[in-house]
């Protein structure tokens, strides 16, 4: 049985991945795609997974996508230890997570992290491609919505208004959060499971992007003791461990 | 054991789940929540989903939202007839076709119907409530996040840039779904599933929005095979035949 995990090493989605499979005790290999390479767009890659994002996970040759697609498909194959809960509305609020992490605490996360991070990278390719190469580059994006939202983020950053409004919308779902830690243990109640490996990539994310203030234990401290949990489980310190197999 | 529907006649989201719910045989209440008279956004809908969207479901007291989470709710909970497909990597494409049910083809889908459907309501709304009165509907929309889209949709409408690129995402999809089933018989393989149940909605939209074309059995013999025997289903006939309770 082999497992290959096509991964960035600080991708949020990625560290997903890593979590679980760490919590499953599972063997894996890496395949390392170089996101800052543009490796996720080469043809070999978009082989894999037609929008050219990490993860994909390739076991046995069958290959699966998504991110939480992944959680789901590990803890179907692998089911010890279980990762959902066995109640079935606590699996439902565990999936409405799963569904937020991807579609309002990622999306949110990455127009934050766009003009403190991301904007920053253009700079560095500047020194490395022409403008010509880089515009090739980004026409050559497989998922044409993220084309159009890149090519206009490229072109007019995004607004102070609009950080400010992806910033209240993820304390949001901070107060949410708050709420279900302070009535279970783990995000999807009593049983920890895939909703909190799936939400604390971007927490961790958060404090990253001088953002900690809002789970600081003076404000929230559901959501403060619930981080200090997560951080100190031997997966979660397997799965940040692996850190840029290119830096010096 | 009572299991409540709360829905929209007309609602996509809506029909994913009464399909569901004739699929599995189940005996069902029907709550009706009048969207076009704002009544999700009534306080009493609000405390059941703080989104104020539809569907949701309750079953004995506990509130299930999002309609893919209600869908492998009802298999999680009701599993005669299986909605999902025994082997773990269909259960994984049936799962990408649920994210993207919701975070592809509905989107685009919305986007498309908005000159021609939702922008004539508020002509109607017009004639019944005052500018204020309309204005305070929508900024008390619970959604934050729909409720800026909405509030610039009205403002500037959307354009016909943005339809076009809307439609040919849809259509992206359509080639998509053409591929899956010319290679198995339902989307997700050769088990009929939720993958089916979540994305015909949208297809008998795109055909009420007369892109119905893009499906003719010429140019797309899978998806419009699949078409017609989804049509002929009796759980399908069941979940349309529910119709607008407030129509003379």
């Amino acid at each position: 049985m082999t497992l290959t995990l096509y991964h960035w090493w600080g991708s949020t989605c990625s560290r997903k991945a890593r979590l679980c499979l760490h919590e499953k005790g599972l063997e894996w290999q890496s395949r390392h795609v170089d996101l800052h390479d543009f490796e996720n767009w080469a043809p070999w890659y978009v082989e894999i997974h037609p929008k050219g994002v990490v993860p994909s996970l390739d076991h046995d040759g069958r290959v699966i996508v998504e991110s939480n697609v992944v959680l789901e498909y590990l803890d179907d194959v692998f089911p010890e230890p279980p990762l959902r809960p066995a109640d079935a509305a606590d699996r439902a609020r565990m999936r409405v997570w799963l569904d937020k992490s991807e579609h309002t605490v990622h999306k949110y996360m990455h127009l934050i992290s766009h003009n403190r991070v991301h904007a920053h990278r253009w700079t560095e390719y500047a020194a490395k491609y022409s403008e010509e190469q880089l515009l090739a580059k980004v026409h050559g994006q497989p998922d044409k919505a993220r084309r159009r939202d890149e090519i206009q983020h490229a072109e007019h950053g995004i607004s102070d208004e609009m950080v400010g409004f992806a910033v209240e919308r993820l304390v949001d779902e901070l107060d949410v959060m708050e709420h279900d830690l302070n009535n279970g243990k783990w995000l999807a109640g009593d049983d920890y499971s895939l909703a909190d490996i799936a939400i604390v990539p971007f927490i961790d994310r958060l404090v990253a992007n001088d953002l900690g203030e809002h789970i600081d234990p003076s404000c929230r401290p559901g959501v403060a003791d619930w981080f200090a949990r997560m951080q100190a489980r031997p997966a979660f310190k397997a799965a940040w461990a692996f850190t840029d197999p290119g830096a010096g």
